[in-house]
């Protein structure tokens, strides 16, 4: 009686970067678990249903997916980008670890895609070339200190930086706090690109400096990059390439 | 006559991971440029030259591929994974800026793929699910004292951390050191994924602690992902998951 249970990633938006296996894996599913918008990319089919749920609610909807597979149902649970990065598979982890024995029997895979920092990286051109790092910056789920001192250590390891969750309605000011703890590491200097909804209709790319660089040029549709001190602008008459070369000193 | 170039990641190795953007691209392409085993993974067919070159050569690659672009061919650069991530988009853009003037007028794009560390972590669990760094461990284009700098920072900001290009028999002895070093800041019960070869028939993972962490258990073909001090490891009859959990104090 017991199904299966993938978490699977759908990319930044764009269908032709959904992955043959994502694909695959949505086209025999019984069940599709997902925040709102992500499940609204799906196209309904019969045998098909479809569980939309709010965006705090990744641990309830975690646990509704383990029980439907328990139930014996072909489960997906949907996130944006890469599962495995900011998303649902560490919630869907999380609420196996603290669940019921028998969901440990489940079958479950992350099928990986292609997650926003890389697909804000290649429309931007390679600022992610060189050493790099990936952070979260809502403090949601951890305390800003910790932010700040990961913010400031990352500068000094002169890592390129990319920042998921800059900003939101409900935490207005965080994203202007990092960028004056940047400033201070970085100086004012430091090319930052902000990357809103790439890949979608709605795509807009702008590269500044961190002396120009402002909070409302940030929200959570927007992928922040900040070059490490390589990072380099290449000037063209189709716009500029931002990249990191792959040799440092 | 200016034809354009693409540099397009196709994944670990698995045909499922390939997007249909990058399959798209190959099919329409006069020419393709790459390291002799990713070439050797595409189909040849009629009207498609294929030009295989060796590892260390990718800026040579990179301009003759952006050559053959001016001239008018559809080019498609291929790189294992995602382009961007140590790999052959920041070798282009090397190549662009140092290179004559009218290339800047090239129609150049940059396809993401499925890079390494998100394939292995997929396969592991969820070992990249918080804050996370990636450090290409090879001293070839940078010195060993920047690359324990970073290891030591990244430790410091209690990063998961991502290492590309561990060991090779050119350099059989700086990963024993990169342990060495993590072993110090760290401490010995750290998890510790290899992750040989993921998504292909030759896929090995092992999980360990930086205590029996060996400098033979990695070579080229092996991701390695070292923990932050939140990760965590789930007991399963069919293999344990690693994974680390959305929040931290």
């Amino acid at each position: 009686m017991s199904g299966s249970i993938l978490i699977a990633g759908i990319g930044p938006g764009d269908e032709a970067l959904i992955t043959p296996q994502v694909s695959a894996a949505l086209a025999e599913a019984t069940d599709v678990f997902g925040y709102i918008p992500y499940v609204a990319r799906l196209v309904p089919r019969a045998g098909l249903t479809l569980h939309a749920s709010d965006n705090r609610a990744e641990l309830d909807r975690a646990g509704q997916a383990l029980d439907c597979a328990a139930s014996g149902g072909r489960v997906v649970v949907v996130s944006s980008g890469d599962p495995g990065v900011f998303a649902m598979a560490a919630a869907v982890f999380e609420a196996l670890e603290a669940g019921p024995a028998h969901w440990r029997d489940l079958d479950i895979q992350v099928l990986p895609g292609i997650t926003a920092m890389l697909a804000a990286s290649a429309r931007a051109g390679a600022p992610l070339g060189h050493d790099f790092c990936a952070i979260n910056l809502s403090d949601n789920l951890k305390p800003w200190a910790l932010i700040e001192r990961r913010l400031r250590l990352a500068a000094q390891a002169d890592f390129a930086m990319a920042f998921y969750n800059p900003r939101s309605q409900a935490r207005p000011d965080g994203f202007a706090r990092a960028l004056a703890v940047l400033r201070e590491e970085c100086g004012l200097d430091r090319p930052v690109l902000f990357a809103r909804a790439v890949t979608t209709p709605d795509e807009a790319l702008r590269v500044v400096t961190l002396r120009d660089a402002r909070p409302d040029m940030a929200d959570m549709r927007t992928m922040v990059i900040v070059g490490s001190s390589q990072t380099r602008l290449i000037a063209r008459d189709a716009g500029p390439i931002l990249y990191t070369p792959r040799s440092a000193s």
